[in-house]
């Protein structure tokens, strides 16, 4: 579960986040996305949280405030919007493991959302960070697919990603030229 | 002000909600949205409505509780998503008004948006129901910012509508058959 909008679980600030320069790849990607619309190269935004809101208060005419709401399943991904001309759909997600990326961080039906978008000739694709490594991978929505049609683990393996997906390098403006990595899939389309 | 969720200001039912048998725009576009993705004809979703979260409660381990939120100026318009290989962006509007539509209903952002998603090869318009007349329109953000460009008013009168926009008529499914319009758009590109 995230905490969007600057809410945090208060963790122990560890050594990743200044191996990171403190920002997470949630940050650097919005970061990125406003540098893309600001050179109005591209228009893709994060989505709000989906929440549930179960009690709502007036205190005066003009003001609403949301006494009790809970987050809810997603029933897209994170990322979309408009590049060049094309559709862009991704999820991004970080992990602390080493060696491989639990395919529990993604919910089955951003799958199979992944899936619609590429069959409809929509560019989709997941951005996975292992933080410890301090390496950000984009493996495309058909890569993914392929590999969960091979087998029945619940996560892929680092070397999963190594072999077929794109690392994507820091940068300064954009922090995350992702893309970049979108212009190669468009051309090979 | 939209109250998203199923959340309500108690307002008085009116002979409006009988004529439309009950239905918002709203409501009537996402179940369009639904049917469209159950026939895999495009998957276009309304994004979550943004809030501002100040205070959660953690309960429990695997609960996390919203105690306190705002709801904050959207960014960008409220549906978006791929049809055709295209990239669809739109924002929804109801009018008790039987003469115009009032600019105060979308955000000068929004507009900006609209305008930057038309200029970059997306499909970008403006669906508006005049619910006292109970008619409903699509107006192209090429038609909309064409508008804005001769005038100083902050209203585009039910004329232009009916000159400039298309009329969309209630169906059974999809209760909204908005794509066909937009059929016409692609193919006039």
């Amino acid at each position: 579960m995230e905490y969007p909008n600057g809410i945090k679980k208060n963790n122990k600030p560890s050594i990743l986040s200044y191996r990171n320069r403190g920002m997470t790849l949630e940050s650097e990607l919005n970061l990125s996305n406003e540098y893309y619309r600001d050179i109005e190269k591209a228009y893709i935004y994060k989505k709000p949280t989906p929440i549930k809101i179960t009690k709502v208060d007036y205190p005066s005419r003009d003001k609403t405030v949301i006494k009790e709401a809970f987050f809810t399943i997603p029933s897209t991904t994170d990322y979309n919007g408009l590049y060049n001309g094309k559709y862009i759909d991704f999820e991004a997600k970080e992990t602390k493991s080493n060696t491989s990326f639990s395919l529990n961080n993604i919910h089955p039906h951003q799958i199979k959302h992944l899936e619609n978008i590429h069959n409809h000739q929509g560019i989709a694709f997941i951005i996975v960070r292992f933080t410890n490594l301090n390496e950000t991978y984009l493996l495309t929505a058909k890569d993914l697919l392929d590999y969960l049609k091979t087998t029945e683990k619940k996560s892929i393996p680092l070397t999963y990603f190594k072999e077929k997906a794109y690392l994507l390098k820091d940068g300064y403006r954009p922090r995350i030229d992702y893309l970049k990595i979108v212009d190669i899939l468009i051309g090979g389309i």
